[in-house]
C-alpha cells in the first residue's frame, strides 16, 4: 500500500550503491566528538574514553513489520528505538548506530527516503551519530539490521544478573499497549481487505496504536535513576512480554519473583480494547511485547526515592526461589509463569 | 541441494530463539580480555584500549551467494572473512564480531549447525569473539549481516585519504580468481541442471574455486608492514574488483593514479581460465571483485622496505590529476579507468 500511493518513483538501480548511501545519509549530521570517521571508508572510527556496549537486531518484513499498515517514517524510527532500548537497558547511552538494509526492487527510491527520515529523526531526537551501514538488494522484502553502540562508565552498567533476594521489581510506563495495537491494525487491514472505501476512525486507539507503530525508547529512566541516585541491581527492557523478561532476569540471576497482577500498569485504553476484543488484559500485559519499557530491580532501601515517580511503579520482588516467577491475581490466587506464559496461564484461567 | 542432502533434520521452531543461539553459540569461546560481557545480555560489553574500529556487511541469498555451490561452512566462514577485510584495510586488528541472520523454514538445524561451524573456524583462526547477535525467521532465502569490531591506536589507522603525488600503489596477493571461481562454479551449476549425474574434474580449478568459496583477509598484511616499519599512506580491501577500489581511493585522497597492465598480479590459473571462457584477464582482474586483497599507497622512500616481498607487488603510482585513474597497457596505450570500469573498458578494447 505505501510505494504505491507515491506517484514519483525512481529506481534505486539509477543510483548505484554508493550513490544511494550518499543520497540516503547526505543530511545526517555528526553530532559526537566520539565519532572520528563516519560513513566513508572501509570502517567507521570511534573513540571510546570508557566501556562500549554493543547491540544488533534484524528486522524482517513479513515477520516483524507489515508494509500495508506500517509507514516506512514510522519503521525507521522504530528500527532504531529498538535497538536504543537495549543500550539503555545496559543503563548507558547510546551515541552511534550503523544501519544496514536489504531491499527488493519494488521500493522506489522515494520509499527509502522516508525510511531514512524516520532513522534521521530518531537519530536527532535520541541524539545519535549514523556511522555507516550496508546497502544491498533483496529479492524479497526488507530487511533492516541495525547496530547500536554506547558508552557508560564500567561501574555503571547494569546486567541481568544482578536482582538479589528481597529486592523491588520495578517498571517504567506500562505495558500491553503496543500488542494491542497491532490486533486493531489487523483488524483494520482485514476490513480494509474487504471494503478498500472503508474509512475507519481510529481515534479511540490512537495511544495503542501509537505504542506499537512509534514506541520511544525510555532514554529517560537511566537519566532519573542517576539524577535519584539509584542503581538498579539488573535490568532489561520489555522487547518479548513482562513475563519473558521477568523469567530471563531470574534465570541470570538465579533467583526467583513474584509479581502482583494489581500491581501491573496498564492504560485505560489497554482496559477498554481488551474488554472489546475479550481479551484478558493481565494476559496481554505479560505475553504481549514491543512495549520497550525497562523491567529493573532496585534493593529495598532505595524505594524511598522512588516511591514519588509517576513513571515508574514497584509491581513485585525477588525471591530465593530459583528461576520461580509467581503471579499474585487480583483473587490472591498464585500462579506460576512459565516459559510458555500465555499458554499455560490462559489454560489456567479456563480450567 | 545443500538441505536435501542432509538425512537428519531438525526443526528450528523445535528449539525456539533463545535456544536456537544458545545452541549454535555454545562452543564459541572467550579469547579476548576486552571482552567484558558477551551473549546473554540486552548488549555485549567491550572495553576498547585505543580506537574502537568498526564495520558491518549484509549477504543475502540469490545476491551474494548460491547455496546450490556454496556450502554453508564455507558460507559462515566469507562472511566472517568479508568484514575482517575491512578492518585490516583500516590497519586495525578485528577482536570481536556480532553475528545476526535471518532464516526461511526450509533451513533445519543441521544447516544452521554448519552456518555456524563456519563461523566459529573464522574466529579460530582470525583470533576473534563472537559476542552477540540476533536470530530471526525470513519469509524466504538466509541473510547475515555481521558487524565487526576492531581495535588500534590512533596514530596506526590508515584511511582512504591519504594517498598523495607519487606514492606507489601497492597491491597484496594477485586478483580476478574469485570472479573466475564464481564463472566455473556458474557453469557446473547450468551442467548440473542438464545432468545431475556429471561428476566434473574440478581440480584444475581448484585455486579460483577456493579463492570464490572461502577467501581469506589478509591479516598478515597489517602485521609485515608493521614489521617492515612501512605505514601506508592510505588503504582499501579489494572487494568490487581494482578498477573500483583504486577510484573510491583517489576520489577519497583527491589524486590520480596510473596503473600499468604488465603489473597487475595474476595466478596462472586465472590466465589459463581466461583464455578457456575466452575472456580477457586485465579486465578481469580489474573488475572481478571479491578478492578480498589490500590496496594501499606507500611513500617512495619505503620502496626498498617492502620490494624483496613476494606478497605485495608495486602497480603503479599516484598522480596529481585529481580522481583520474588511467591504465598504461601492455601494448602502451593510455586507457581511463571510469566508474563504469567494466563496459568503458570493453569498449576501448573493442574499438
Amino acid at each position: 500500500m505505501i510505494e504505491d500511493k507515491n506517484p514519483s518513483r525512481t529506481s534505486i538501480s539509477d543510483l548505484g550503491e554508493f550513490g544511494l548511501i550518499d543520497h540516503l545519509t547526505k543530511n545526517f549530521k555528526i553530532k559526537h566528538s566520539s565519532t572520528v570517521k563516519s560513513i566513508g571508508d572501509d570502517a567507521a572510527v570511534i573513540s571510546f574514553e570508557n566501556e562500549c556496549v554493543i547491540t544488533t537486531d534484524l528486522m524482517v518484513e513479513g515477520v516483524h513489520f507489515d508494509l500495508s499498515y506500517m509507514p516506512l517514517k514510522h519503521l525507521g524510527y522504530k528500527a532504531v528505538m529498538v535497538n536504543l532500548s537495549d543500550v539503555y537497558a545496559m543503563n548507558a547511552t547510546p551515541k552511534q548506530i550503523t544501519v544496514s538494509i536489504a531491499v527488493s526492487n519494488r521500493f522506489p527510491l522515494e520509499a527509502l527516503e522516508d525510511l531514512y527520515e524516520g532513522i534521521e529523526t530518531a537519530a536527532k531526537i535520541y541524539n545519535i551519530d549514523v556511522i555507516g551501514g550496508d546497502t544491498t538488494s533483496s529479492n524479497k522484502g526488507l530487511f533492516i539490521s541495525i547496530t547500536a553502540l554506547g558508552h557508560a562508565l564500567k561501574e555503571d552498567i547494569v546486567y541481568r544478573d544482578g536482582a538479589q533476594d528481597n529486592d523491588l521489581i520495578v517498571l517504567s510506563g506500562d505495558i500491553g499497549a503496543a500488542y494491542l495495537g497491532l490486533q486493531v491494525l489487523e483488524r483494520e487491514k482485514q476490513v480494509f481487505k474487504v471494503n478498500p472505501q472503508s474509512q475507519p476512525d481510529l481515534s479511540h486507539y490512537s495511544y495503542i496504536i501509537e505504542r506499537q507503530l512509534k514506541p520511544e525508547a525510555r532514554k529517560d529512566i537511566p537519566e532519573l535513576l542517576k539524577q535519584l541516585e539509584v542503581k538498579p541491581t539488573s535490568m532489561i527492557d520489555i522487547s518479548d512480554g513482562l513475563s519473558s523478561e521477568i523469567l530471563h532476569l531470574c534465570k541470570h540471576s538465579k533467583v526467583g519473583a513474584v509479581i502482583y497482577e494489581e500491581k501491573i500498569p496498564l492504560d485505560p485504553t489497554v482496559i477498554s480494547t481488551c474488554e472489546e476484543f475479550n481479551m484478558d488484559s493481565t494476559t496481554i500485559a505479560l505475553n504481549g511485547g514491543e512495549d520497550y519499557e525497562l523491567l529493573f530491580t532496585i534493593k529495598q532501601e532505595d524505594y524511598s526515592k522512588i516511591k514519588a515517580n509517576p513513571n515508574i511503579n514497584v509491581i513485585g520482588h525477588i525471591t530465593q526461589e530459583k528461576e520461580v516467577v509467581h503471579l499474585i491475581t487480583r483473587g490472591n490466587t498464585k500462579v506460576e509463569i512459565t516459559a510458555q506464559g500465555w499458554n499455560s496461564l490462559h489454560k489456567n484461567k479456563e480450567n
